[in-house]
């Protein structure tokens, strides 16, 4: 039987009828807006009403970071992602490593382990050979040190002016192991959410080049592969429900996707949740909401309380997980909606981003 | 065990050390060249110069159209192909059936049945949403005809100017069925080489509305899912040894790069080859060697004397391989090299394509 398997997700309707501060109705988009790519309401929707339609299946329906498939009796995660980071070479990263990450967290996501990448590039007539080396050469050893590999590939050339000096796609395959089943319509009443460290670094690394801020000390994208953590944390409980990392849109954005897929409320405790200093300073010169920033080596988990304890413990003893933390717990309360206390003491709704904040954060 | 087969290909050393008339080695490009994407010479430098010294794998170094695995004993093959075609409509397709049928056809030159694709969406700006619409609706169409499922995606958005309308990429994951071994390095002495059509006929459906060329009949490309033809051919003789599909390139840069990879001799006779008189005009107009000229639904196979007959009557009974044609076979002399017997009586190498001759025809 060769067919993907079937989750408990279920589309979750319309969310721009459960949402009053919904954007634009996209059928009055008569063209691709910058905010189609936000990872937030404006990609959802372009998703749900022009892409889905199109392609009903349970794999898809899912939307998971991936699909998850049975080959001959055995699951895989299938997953994909392009990168069109501007600019290509970054703090703590470029391009290239970016590529190589994204799509090992997105399996790991689904709980795979990830095993093999295919990349294309999209080159741009123009692009300095020096650049593409040295792109080739940090794949390798992101690839290298997340211990997978690179097995297909493909090469195109535009001409100049027609991209903006490279683009990469990668996806990849990665094997689940027995008794695991992370999905987003796992999350379950009581159960608690748990952030692997301090968000919207990669977000703000980006942003500061881009604007040419200047901080004490530079702030470097957080760009990491997770397997290695998920692994840890599979280590000590098989029962993690969901897992997602929240790049474009956030820890905001993807929390709210979760809450409306799983049909679940939220409830965060803006206290609980870490963020540096020197983030949390460059987002109000920027005016930016740290919650809507996107992270590159950061994940979020949903976990039953009697695994959490065991969970957090794995995690902080990871090199990448650190400054893990509880931040907050599945509610019976406001079903499709997160919830935030905030440090003043009031509450808030957290909603997906709506509009473009970062464009080509990756 | 989980690990890429290994296959009898080898790398074949460095091309321009075998054949005289090379371009400027690679070392003197200090930028991407259009040519670099061309399918030719170029691309099978910077291939082998720049990328696959940094991921050396059996996987890699078969240079296939794809990868073959094992997934946990199951032989699975893993393609990716990014399309970046313009103008993104043309007779007889777009760029998005276009993305199907690459991805289909790139597997199924793995002996894989094709079962699931991924797609990563790359939307400039200002792209009118009924455009996009179209493009997933011809997906739809194509991935239901090829019998495939679309199961996990991407889409990113870039700023007007910095793509050009759509870039897309799919990957694809098909299984190979017992038996099935195919694979550049198994073209064998006295092997006949056939090919499935007509050729030339999808580069010359991009140029003529290029270059606004009009025909009697409108020369429409032709565009297609290979699965069933070869699924046909694998029922007739499961002894197929090589297949590829000459896209980029066309079939003379196809069988040049067989030749080098398997360290094989190959002798063509150019009055076998089936070309319409059509194209064979539009070409001479055009200044194009229709050998050189991509095709997006036509294949070669190499296959043992022995079952070439049984395998050509399957092709000329499906309605993808009606004009298919036995065009040559491989030879002991001039291993590495293509040699044609033209239609005057002569012999002439036929070499990989040097330089660019149709950009972004893909």
């Amino acid at each position: 039987m060769i067919q993907p398997l079937a989750t408990k997700a279920e589309p979750a309707g319309d969310p721009s009828a459960m949402i009053g501060s919904c954007p634009l109705p996209l059928s009055d988009y008569k063209e691709i807006v910058l905010a189609h790519g936000s990872g937030g309401k404006l990609s959802q929707q372009l998703m749900q009403r022009v892409v889905l339609p199109q392609f009903r299946n349970a794999a898809l329906d899912a939307l998971h970071d991936g699909a998850i498939l049975s080959l001959n009796g055995t699951r895989a995660a299938f997953s994909t992602d392009s990168f069109v980071v501007s600019p290509i070479f970054f703090p703590g990263g470029d391009i290239g490593k970016l590529a190589i990450h994204g799509t090992v967290n997105d399996l790991s996501m689904c709980g795979a382990r990830p095993l093999y990448l295919s990349v294309g590039f999209i080159l741009e007539e123009g692009l300095p050979m020096d650049d593409f080396r040295r792109i080739v050469q940090s794949m390798r050893e992101a690839a290298a040190a997340a211990g997978v590999m690179l097995v297909t590939g493909d090469t195109k050339v535009v001409d100049r002016g027609k991209a903006d000096k490279i683009f990469i796609n990668t996806s990849g395959i990665g094997l689940i192991p027995e008794g695991v089943d992370i999905h987003p319509g796992r999350a379950m009443l009581g159960d608690k959410i748990i952030v692997s460290g301090s968000i919207a670094v990669h977000g703000i690394a980006i942003m500061s080049v881009r604007e040419g801020l200047q901080f004490e000390t530079e702030i470097a994208s957080d760009s990491a592969p997770l397997n290695g953590l998920v692994e840890a944390m599979l280590a000590a409980s098989k029962e993690i429900h969901v897992l997602r990392d929240p790049t474009r849109g956030g820890v905001s954005s993807a929390l709210s996707e979760i809450a409306q897929s799983a049909r679940i409320g939220m409830l965060l405790d803006e206290s609980k949740i870490p963020i540096h200093e020197e983030v949390k300073g460059a987002c109000e010169i920027l005016g930016l909401d740290p919650l809507y920033v996107a992270n590159e080596g950061k994940l979020l988990a949903i976990v039953p309380p009697a695994a959490a304890d065991a969970v957090l413990a794995a995690m902080r003893a990871h090199p990448l997980g650190a400054d893990a933390a509880i931040i907050g717990e599945i509610t019976a309360n406001n079903p499709g909606f997160v919830i935030m206390k905030t440090r003043v003491g009031g509450t808030r709704v957290v909603d997906m981003l709506s509009g473009e904040q970062l464009p080509r954060i990756c």
